[in-house]
């Protein structure tokens, strides 16, 4: 039984000689969906075993930078703090964009309406969050403010659809630490309950009865395998898959034009695989999160994207994610950035971009020649964008009037094309199909006795690499991971 | 036991009290699939039972218009006949470009490589090609002429990897009436055989052993549960599942934006399902083949097409089911077919699309008013293309010359918006994961003992809508219809 290839198949409780341990709930993975779920069966009143194959907590939810997408019913305290009086509907209307013809909407509806109490529950926890608003357009907080913009918020389309509002909450510390931060809170959360944590434990597959309940897991541990009764139920919580190329190749071959797989090596899909062997579907599995973090620098958001036929393609004001899901279908091999030279300076400095100068001039067509791109082509794509850009209006791609000014000369050009050096981080957005309270579903939609899952193992409001926004898997993983908690454990 | 959850779960073989047929290969579903693994696994000496639920032969197939895409070795005796020496590379080149990062490397191979000996086993089998071209842009061979382009082979980017060569066979037949007559030809080659078929019995679900092997299947007849044992394999031929909306919504929700689900009332995915349930991994579930069918008439091909913003976004020389993948992923909700008003006649007397005119005008500037589109962009993007046009170049989107002629005035345009009413048909292109042979795979690549699939229940040689042709279905559909016939034969 090779790691590989074990977790597709459930092993028979008939075939189970004895137990080697027993609890009520057993939760695969002590990463973000893992803890919370833990926390929330214990504090049902459920024994809980976790089970985590590498040698401490943390999970993908720990290198992350724990941005935690929150909002809803008036504001969080964070929110209305700082003057955000959020709506349901307004964080409702958006992720439902965000989803679009994959949404969840039971699930959205959930998060949307519970997101308020789920702040309150972090803060409970210890998780701490600062008063304080972080108004750079940036991928992250790098100081210890809470409050930002993580997606496409304030960018057309979803501007007219929804009233915009920060909903991203950073946690009280300086720099990229909040991932650690909130895993260390949550870590010793665990500890102050009733859970009994097993590190360097690898779930091998699930024990099924002859119903096809989940009755239980086999794990391996130093070396042995042993087995887990599992009184109420399992929870899965073992990451996505974007750490197994064989399954990307299978089942979201459009990612593997990323250069950067984001997340923990134990992001191999073994929850998934494990789910399936037990007769779930796996849903959304083509989709992921790619993005081109062409900002900071801010001022970037001045330039324009363009493709190989020199048109735009996109409003440069929207989330990095959105604009990699945008030009990695683009016609053509080609993507450059065509900003004023005079940027270049701080793109050396703040960027994580990665990108090589392609072309510089001093007009357009000087530019345009020295891309080689189609002729008059991106002459016409800048005179247009500058003339109206003049006026504060942006008619075909309507970026937002604050990012609007025609590019001054001389002109440069960052090559984006994919395979040349830019960074384009990915990572999956498929995975079991669960119930809002994480049970899994069968491909024709009954819950599968005694099986739960959260995080990245499902597909989750999370649904597409162009409506992603920071804080949206962070939030899921965390909220629906207690949902999956609170489920099992009241399965007796 | 409903029809709708029946199949995900197998049933064991310790609770079947009794066979009610015995057999070395079953056959689910008698279409072009079904057809051809039924014929094969008889030819190899196999004794062979064909259920299908409905009260006749056919499948989707026979709705279809059975052109048959093939070539390679030098070409059949029909390219041959017509002047074309097609080489296997070009065709292989041409299908990899095809199926994008979703191509499967290998059946494309075998595909290609036993094409013209495919095409020699269907004339053996009575199929009438007649040695003649059939020359006009069209979707589909109104004569009883043979050979067409039925794909992008002459079209950017396509015609720059691979020579050009036409590869759709139309059969001998007037009108669109290749699929009945393909169907008539092949059914009756199955009553000449071994073969006993079981009309108007529904499969439920599989039957396995302990190992998880594929040992049986169960129907159901006359109402009444009956049992059938397959000594050698069951081979799943059952279709896609276009018609199943539960399953659109949960695998391929963007096929959703089609308005002509294209295929018979019984491609429900139910043998999608019956695999997965056997421990079957299910690929490429979330693509299909989504078309705008906007010639014939030919001369609209001389029109460009443009999103909300006034952009071109392909070469309109290109397959109708490319650009109706292009054209769903455009920024913004509108698209228009701009072409010169005194094409219309021709239009309407030949089209399929059943678009409306959007607008008119004496001038771009005008067509553009009218249709409320950003001020400038169509008329700069007419301009430009007219300006190139003239000179025989189509520097952004390299529409083939023979396409390329200024719009003349004075202009029109059809909306061809998804939900106004033009015709956007559709179907699905995911499914059970299969090798070349037809064995069945889980997720992690090994086979399932006993268990075969063929035709659009497997993820196939067509693996995305915009790499589509006509004939690609049909053809994988019996070729690798024959190999699983073969191969659960040869499983002994």
């Amino acid at each position: 039984m090779t790691d590989k290839a074990s977790p597709v198949k459930p092993r028979h409780v008939d075939t189970v000689e004895n137990w080697d341990f027993e609890t009520d709930v057993v939760v695969v993975g002590f990463g973000g969906a893992g803890a919370c779920s833990a926390i929330e069966a214990a504090d049902a009143g459920a024994s809980v075993m976790i089970f985590e194959s590498a040698s401490t907590s943390g999970g993908s939810t720990a290198l992350s930078s724990a941005e935690i997408y929150m909002g809803g019913s008036g504001g969080t305290r964070v929110q209305r703090a700082c003057g955000y009086e959020d709506k349901t509907e307004d964080m409702f209307n958006f992720l439902m964009m965000c989803g679009g013809p994959q949404a969840d909407e039971q699930k959205i509806r959930a998060y949307c309406e519970d997101s308020v109490s789920h702040f309150d529950w972090m803060v409970a926890m210890g998780v701490p969050f600062k008063d304080s608003e972080y108004k750079e357009r940036a991928i992250m907080a790098m100081t210890d403010d809470c409050l930002l913009y993580t997606g496409s918020e304030k960018a057309w389309p979803f501007r007219d659809h929804a009233k915009p509002c920060p909903r991203g909450h950073n946690l009280k510390v300086e720099g990229d630490n909040g991932g650690p931060l909130f895993m260390k809170i949550m870590t010793e959360q665990v500890q102050q309950r009733n859970i009994e944590i097993h590190y360097e434990s690898r779930a091998l597959t699930l024990v099924v009865d002859g119903d096809g309940a989940v009755v239980g897991l086999v794990v391996r541990i130093d070396g042995t395998e042993r087995t887990v009764s599992a009184r109420r139920g399992v929870v899965l919580c073992a990451g996505g898959f974007v750490m197994n190329e064989d399954m990307l190749k299978r089942y979201a071959p459009f990612l593997l034009q990323g250069n950067a797989p984001t997340g923990n090596p134990g992001d191999t899909g073994t929850g998934i695989l494990m789910g399936m062997g037990a007769g779930a579907a796996a849903i959304n599995m083509h989709e992921g999160f790619i993005s081109l973090p062409y900002y900071p620098p801010a001022s970037l958001t001045r330039g324009i994207l363009v493709n190989s036929n020199g048109q735009r393609y996109i409003n440069e004001d929207c989330y990095h994610g959105r604009v990699g899901s945008y030009t990695l279908r683009q016609p053509g091999d080609r993507i450059y950035l065509i900003f004023a030279a005079k940027d270049f300076e701080s793109y050396q400095k703040f960027s994580y971009l990665n990108a090589d100068i392609a072309g510089t001039g001093e007009t357009i067509e000087e530019l345009e020649a020295e891309l080689n791109l189609p002729l008059g082509s991106l002459v016409e794509t800048v005179n247009s964008y500058n003339r109206h850009a003049a006026d504060g209006k942006d008619p075909q791609f309507h970026k937002s009037v604050e990012w609007l000014a025609p590019i001054e000369a001389p002109f440069a050009a960052l090559d984006c094309t994919v395979g040349r050096g830019a960074f384009y981080p990915m990572f999956t957005l498929g995975g079991l199909d669960t119930r809002v309270t994480g049970e899994v579903l069968t491909p024709t939609g009954e819950a599968i006795k005694g099986l739960y899952a959260a995080g990245r193992t499902t597909a989750g409001v999370p649904r597409r690499g162009e409506g992603y926004c920071s804080g949206m898997s962070v939030g899921d993983v965390t909220y629906f991971g207690r949902r999956a908690g609170m489920a099992a454990a009241a399965n007796k």
